[in-house]
């Protein structure tokens, strides 16, 4: 079914929520954006970003070469996506996200990514680290990351081999997998089944709703459903699980991929998945066509879910979710329950 | 004459002062580390570091040298000095003080001077982004670079030529110059007369106390004196001046060097500037020569100052001043007027 909710729709839930958000990079940063206006008016009281750590590009990519830490930018861009509202979090998170350019050897490294990395190597700890960040920054949540070990994304890649187009190619490092000619079958982690830290674990069990996506698909969202405890958490919780698609396929990740395809290589990765509500742009599905359209209701309806199509989307035309459109829907969905 | 006073000794002028300490590097850090304990016990009640900006070496002179920003490390290192006593500002002033090891780019760089530096890109002024650093730590005072531009030190040196050992060699650049084999006769600043910030006029304007030293004399205490503009707001403030003599002459820039020598040195590049007291540790002089002790007595009379001996060194044989002893000594001047 299709819930087309009224933008005044109020519900009747009005208890404060505790949410998970589960992503990494632009699509996260999208999302906290959203969720922080939900702890401002009080229908979010705890909020907790669970950021994929499998970049191996940029500074991220760097810093994780010479110190072998977590790649620190996702966590990064999270952390300032929900800094205060005042002149102080603000100043913060713009050092944070400050990036060097001329044409030394700080070129492209970014301030928050040095910060952080001297806390891991001074506090020793991943998350006590972050948390001071958080505290730097008057954050209005927590941001952990997915695993406490770097993780490298893998992918089957099929259409890179001339000879045979049928072949399946592997593909390493979240670049490389991100920016692919062929067509990603499936992906896998290495190390398989790396720690997770029980904050993790603990801010699922506690939660009312997890939200997964926006994002790149094979590199930000389903890396969270190949962790074995991360997914373990998933399963077990009692949070409802919302998935918001995409805008727009990706070119790289997802060129071809309809909305229907995004969840159905979603549930092959996790089958045991329980996905409460899947959250669609109603714009970019006005783009799609009658058997698509129809493809994604079936796949929503055979997943036991409900699809909730909302406009989401920036007015700009960019492929981007606006904040307050998403909070507002995201709102909607809570007090729907 | 010399005053020894007795550690009870209590003054009568109870009001609180204004101090400015001027210097650089580990001397300065001495300095402030002193001072703090008199913002704490109230004896202190505006406290301003003004710390040379010709650092050319290490973590500093390779930001300085790709950026062209002032070499941010003594700046850091004042800002740290002066952090707040909670585990706040202890953990920040840890984390600013971290230096990246390993065998990669980073290797050698310090967190806080990467911080200062995207704070100066980003907010465009030296003293509002050292402000802000100075903010995160709960500083016990505000931190001011010497000069608003990077600045280099020359020096005329003796004994670099070895057909000529009375020629005078140009040696270009702090770290070259702090590292001399030869002896310096005479040191000079490019450019000549740099910018300075309002900041600093003002604060030597209203200070009570201006203290100099101790420290590298002809690269962080000299340089001082060599800043027309900041020389002239020395000479025109009210503020009396204590010049802090270093615990033993340095390897490098005074070696045979004995205390009256340092004054020397010091009124022949500033004849106009008035010195009211010289505080110099006991246990120093009573390794100094009768010789030597009375050419220092002669020197601080015939400067008009007054020569003020007290035990401020460490216990441990380190040569370096002892905060606590320090404070002390500069309460107990203070106190004396």
């Amino acid at each position: 079914m299709i819930d087309r909710m009224s933008s005044d729709f109020l519900g009747s839930d009005q208890r404060a929520q505790a949410v998970v958000a589960l992503g990494g990079g632009h699509g996260l940063h999208a999302s906290l954006s959203a969720l922080r206006h939900l702890v401002d008016d009080l229908t979010v009281d705890e909020l907790t970003a669970v950021v994929t750590v499998a970049d191996n590009g940029g500074s991220s990519g760097r810093l994780r070469g010479e110190f072998g830490v977590l790649p620190p930018g996702d966590l990064r861009m999270a952390l300032a996506a929900l800094c205060g509202d005042d002149e102080w979090g603000d100043t913060w998170a713009r050092v944070l996200q400050h990036r060097f350019a001329g044409d030394g050897e700080m070129r492209g490294h970014v301030v928050g990514n040095l910060l952080i990395v001297g806390l891991w190597e001074l506090l020793g700890d991943h998350v006590d680290a972050l948390d001071w960040v958080g505290r730097l920054l008057g954050a209005k949540g927590r941001v952990l990351p997915m695993a406490t070990e770097p993780m490298d994304i893998t992918a089957d890649v099929r259409g890179l081999d001339p000879a045979d187009p049928d072949a399946l190619t592997s593909v390493r490092g979240q670049v490389e997998v991100a920016t692919t000619d062929g067509v990603i079958a499936a992906i896998a982690l290495e190390p398989p089944d790396p720690e997770v830290s029980p904050a993790v674990v603990d801010a699922l069990a506690a939660a009312d709703w997890a939200v997964l996506g926006p994002g790149s698909w094979f590199t930000s969202v389903l890396p969270h459903l190949l962790v074995p405890r991360l997914r373990s958490a998933l399963v077990a919780t009692e949070a409802r699980l919302i998935v918001v698609l995409n805008l727009e396929e990706q070119a790289g990740e997802t060129p071809g991929f309809g909305p229907a395809d995004h969840l159905a290589v979603l549930s092959e990765h996790a089958p045991d998945l329980a996905i409460h509500t899947v959250l669609a742009d109603r714009r970019s599905l006005a783009d799609v066509d009658p058997a698509e359209l129809a493809e994604l209701e079936e796949t929503v309806a055979a997943l036991g879910a409900r699809l909730v199509v909302d406009d989401v989307a920036a007015d700009d035309g960019a492929p981007r979710h606006d904040p307050v459109r998403l909070a507002a829907a995201y709102a909607r969905i809570f007090a729907a329950g």
